[in-house]
């Protein structure tokens, strides 16, 4: 079992994380709604904080609900431990085994905080620490580079969002579908990658919700392809890194329709059209598609805040094959372990 | 004028802060004290965004603040406004010119929450956006790369640490003469820059206090020396990206004494026995500098949450020397305006 199974595997555990994953979820729904919660405050890492940055994101637009992404390091070297009494506090761990994530749950439970973990190890570290857990059910996830249980850890967040907002979670049932949609953008990302391997470098361009999808394409590109791959929301990246382009960078975007993607299209014309830029695009919109040699399709039809469990999947494809027409092997990123465990 | 005057009038513009910048900031420590603060929001974009990352680390570490740093775009583009009304919500912005950041105040204002405005142009949409303003008094900033007047919100944001712990303000006197040692590494700094130059890419690692200094450190390269310079926490590092390591491989890194300095130290010690990596050092620490070939110095003895707003002038010094031996016009960076308006 390598990597590509991995991903290809996707729609599968999707489909059993909102069938099997449904009570606990419910559980931790009613839990929440019967505090008195002030504001979210995540601690994660890798790949799993990019989904926090995800749950950001759900939580500010769906639930006007601000979102800390804590600095474990606060906690864990300083020895402070910030005031999280009237707090949601959720770790995020694929394994649940790194011991400053545990510690700023363990932080916040002794306050009194109402403690989640999201993790694929309910037998762990992170989810002993935790008062409720959501198991994200993905199944043994045997690949270093993390992406099942990103997906699956992006839709244990949106099951929690449709559960405290009283949507049916039946309304979700659309993303497995939506998923093997995008996996069969694979011969299109093999092409791309073929076509502009050994990629040196690269940025990667999305607003919103899909933030979270752009730094993830990033870290899977450094882990399994070596490429120096910077992720940027649009609006930061004009702020200063956009000095950095020379004629024929290449430019990967996330660019769903809506206000966000729209955003990012128009800014992906100018970067082309005036400083040469190359571009990669993931999007469900036709128009956007049809502005680059290196379309990424994915499915439309989900909601805004659904798009980044499924547009994520032509971005691994891409990494995957880059790797691949880079003559690497996915399998063995160097110097990484799946279990990383920092303090 | 240009960049490296700037840089060199840091010490001029700390004093200045120092003495002129005192009242607004003990009016702004009043009114936090009288309010009912349960957390902190921040709103800011480039180097501004990293200041806000350095208060982080001090209001949670010294005030056990939980701090969220704010996705404009949950407000701008989505259109949601997230609770804030038992929050203080800072707004930095050089030139206070940003909507996006000026919309995130004007949410929070609405809804009841003190505002406060930390700027270089008191006579800004931020500033008139905020109730309070802490003005920076930095003085024209004429280079497109921000530099003192991003040392001068980080010393605003320490002087306000200060003021709410009743802790004399004079201590920070000690800072513009670190900042004058510090500006004696401007030797060491282009030496550095010479040898290593054209640098196409490398890392930036640090951890805790000085993680806002390793992501300024990276956007001065990527801005003024087109270096695609890549910040890591030490620990996020280790979660995946440090994957991308070649023998020969650039790390740059921020590793002052005290134990997040000691984990920064350990991992670069191991980077460059095991993976043959090249380091340039910041540091007080004499044991540390003498691991590299690059030693960057900068004076001991400030407090932990202070040598942030020191140590960032080797790194200064360093981009700006590293575009000169490039072949490059630090003054006049592609792409980028002075002012940058994102919504």
């Amino acid at each position: 079992v390598g990597l590509r199974d991995e991903i290809l595997e996707q729609p599968e555990a999707m489909a059993r994380l909102l069938d099997l994953g449904r009570e606990p979820i419910l559980t931790i729904a009613k839990a929440i709604r019967d505090a008195d919660i002030q504001f979210i405050v995540i601690a994660a890492r890798g790949s799993s904080d990019h989904a926090a940055t995800y749950a950001q994101y759900v939580f500010g637009v769906r639930h006007h609900l601000v979102v800390s992404l804590a600095a474990p390091s606060i906690t864990t070297i300083y020895g402070s431990e910030p005031v999280m009494s009237r707090a949601l506090l959720m770790g995020i761990s694929q394994s649940g085994a790194s011991p400053d994530v545990a510690a700023v749950l363990e932080s916040g439970r002794r306050q009194g905080a109402l403690t989640v973990a999201i993790t694929n190890e309910p037998d762990s570290l992170l989810a002993h620490a935790a008062e409720l857990v959501a198991p994200v059910l993905a199944g043994e996830e045997r690949s270093i580079a993390a992406t099942k249980t990103y997906t699956a850890e992006l839709l244990a967040i949106a099951m929690l969002s449709s559960a405290l907002l009283d949507e049916p979670l039946e309304t979700l049932l659309a993303i497995p579908d939506a998923m093997r949609g995008a996996l069969e953008s694979e011969e299109e990302a093999a092409a791309a990658a073929r076509e502009l391997a050994p990629l040196p470098s690269c940025f990667v361009l999305g607003r919103g919700f899909e933030y979270a999808t752009v730094r993830e394409w990033a870290l899977k590109l450094k882990e399994v392809a070596r490429v120096m791959a910077d992720p940027y929301s649009a609006a930061d990246f004009q702020h200063g890194p956009i000095a950095l382009l020379e004629p024929a960078s290449i430019v990967l975007a996330v660019a769903p329709s809506g206000p966000a993607g729209g955003q990012v299209a128009a800014l992906l014309s100018r970067l082309s059209r005036d400083q040469g830029a190359r571009t990669v695009v993931i999007s469900d919109d036709a128009a956007t598609l049809a502005t680059t040699r290196h379309a990424l399709p994915v499915p439309a039809a989900l909601a805004a805040h659904l798009t980044p469990i499924v547009s994520v999947v032509p971005a691994q494809l891409f990494a995957l094959h880059m790797a691949v027409a880079s003559g690497l092997d996915p399998d063995k990123p160097r110097y990484i372990s799946k279990v990383t465990r920092t303090h």
